[in-house]
C-alpha cells in the first residue's frame, strides 16, 4: 500500500465515514475517487448483538472501504444495548458482487431472520456475487437457513454452532474459519479477529497491521473464560443452563430452515 | 451471585436494555426493583470512537446495571463510523455518586472536550462522589486535563499516553491500570479487559466469567500488532508519522489544560 492509502486510512481512525451517509452528521476525508475502494455489505437486523457489528464495522471502515448497512427498511434497528441502528439502505438498493457480505448475530434475532422469507431472498439473491460471504457469532446459522453453508466448513457462538450441522456445513475449530469464500467467525468478540482477517484479504497484510496498531488490539482479559474449556465446568454449566430455554425457538427455526432447504 | 441473577443477566445477551430509555425501542426483561443495580454514567462526545464505547458498554449491561449516556444535550453525537449515538441524560440530570464514571476517547473529540468548560466543569462535579473514575483510549487525557488523574498512575492509547505525565499523571505499565479508584484503559480494544475487570469490581469474578463466555472473549488475533514492540518498527513509524500532524491540536489542549491546573 502506498504512503496516501496509508494516510487516507489513518485520518479515518478520528473522523465520520463518509459512506455511511444519512448517519453521518461529518465528512472530513476527501478520497480520491478514482481510487477502487472495497465495499461491505453488512445486514443489520432488529435484536441483533451490537458488540458483533462494531468491530467489524471498525475494521472494514479503516480498510478505506464502502459500507452498507442493510435491512427491509430504514427504520433503526435496536440492539441488544438499546442503541438503535439506523439503516443506510434497503435490500432492493444493494449492488451485486460487493466485496463483503456480512452478517452479524445476537440468537433472537437470528433466529427471526431465519424464518423469514424476504432476509433469506435477499442473502439468496446477493451471496452468489459477493467476493466473500462472511458471519460473526450466530449469524452463520441464518447463513445456513439461506443454503449458503452447504458442504462448507463453519463455525459460530460456541453455545448454538452445533446446530449449522443441521443446515448442512461442516462444524470446524477456529476462530475464524475460512473455507473457499466463505468466512465463519465465532460469538461476538470473534469480530475483532474476523475483522483484521478480512483487513488483509481485502488490503494486505501490512494494513491489517496498521489497523491493529491503531486499534492497539493486544488482548489480556484478565480470566481466562472465554471458552467452555477456559470457564470451567461450573461457569459453563451455569451459562449453559440458563440459555438453554432460549434455544427452543432457534431449534424451530433450525429445523424449519432444514425442511426448506431439502425441497 | 444467585440463579436469578445470572438468569436475568443471561437474558439480557439478546433483548433490548431498558434502561437506555427512549433509545431503546423495546424491553423485555423485568428486574426485581427491590434488587440493587450498580449505575453507570458514560459520558459520550462528538467523534468519539464507538469502539471505545460498545465493549464497556456492554458489559456494564451484562452487570444488570443502568447505564446512561450523558452528554452537554439530546442531540444525537456522531462517532468514528458514522453511526450517532443518541445521550439519554444530560449533564444536569446525572444523580451523584455512580459506580463507574466511564469517559470513552477518540483523538478529536477527546481533544475538544479537553478545551470545553462545560464537559471539565461535569466531570469535577461528578467524579468525586463516583465509586469509581475509568477511560478507555484517549479519554485519561479528559480526565487528566479535569485535574483528575493527578498523582495516579494511569495509561491511555499508546500513541498520545505520554502527554499523561503532562497532566499530573504517572504513566504506568499495563492494559488496564488500577490506582486506588482510577481505572484507566489502553487504545480502544482494551475496552473488552478493562469492561471484564469493572464486572468483577462491581459484582464478582463468577459473574465476570460467565460474561467473558456469553461474548466468547478468547482472542486470537491472526497478527501480534497490537503494541509498536509486537508490529515492528516499521508498521509503528508508518503509523506514527502519518498521526503525528493530528497530535498538534491534542498537545495545544494539554498545555491549555496544564495551565489551568497549575491556576
Amino acid at each position: 500500500m502506498d504512503r496516501r492509502e496509508i494516510l487516507q486510512m489513518l485520518a479515518l481512525a478520528t473522523v465520520a465515514l463518509p459512506s455511511l451517509g444519512a448517519n453521518s452528521s461529518q465528512a472530513h476525508v476527501k478520497f480520491d475517487p478514482t481510487a477502487p475502494k472495497p465495499r461491505f455489505v453488512m445486514l443489520v437486523h432488529p435484536d441483533m448483538v451490537l458488540l458483533d457489528l462494531v468491530p467489524a464495522l471498525t475494521t472494514f471502515a479503516l480498510t478505506m472501504g464502502e459500507v452498507q448497512l442493510v435491512w427491509k427498511n430504514r427504520q433503526p434497528v435496536p440492539t441488544d444495548v438499546g442503541i438503535p441502528i439506523t439503516p443506510t439502505a434497503v435490500f432492493g438498493e444493494v449492488q451485486a458482487a460487493p466485496d463483503v457480505l456480512f452478517v452479524p448475530g445476537g440468537l433472537r434475532g437470528t433466529t427471526a431472520c431465519m424464518g423469514d422469507d424476504e432476509v433469506i431472498g435477499f442473502l439468496q439473491r446477493l451471496a452468489p456475487s459477493a467476493r466473500f460471504v462472511t458471519s460473526v457469532c450466530t449469524g452463520s446459522l441464518l447463513l445456513g437457513a439461506a443454503g449458503l453453508l452447504q458442504g462448507y466448513r463453519a463455525t459460530g457462538h460456541w453455545q448454538s454452532r452445533e446446530a449449522l450441522t443441521r443446515l448442512g456445513a461442516i462444524l470446524a475449530e477456529g476462530r475464524v474459519v475460512r473455507d473457499r469464500n466463505r468466512i465463519t467467525a465465532g460469538g461476538v468478540t470473534a469480530g475483532l479477529d474476523f475483522g483484521l482477517a478480512i483487513a488483509a484479504l481485502i488490503r494486505d497484510e501490512e494494513w491489517a497491521k496498521s489497523i491493529q496498531l491503531v486499534l492497539e488490539y493486544a488482548p489480556a482479559p484478565p480470566f481466562q473464560a472465554g471458552t467452555p474449556a477456559g470457564a470451567g465446568p461450573e461457569v459453563t454449566k451455569l451459562v449453559s443452563d440458563l440459555l438453554k430455554p432460549s434455544l427452543g425457538p432457534l431449534d424451530q427455526a433450525v429445523e424449519h430452515s432444514r425442511a426448506r432447504l431439502r425441497q
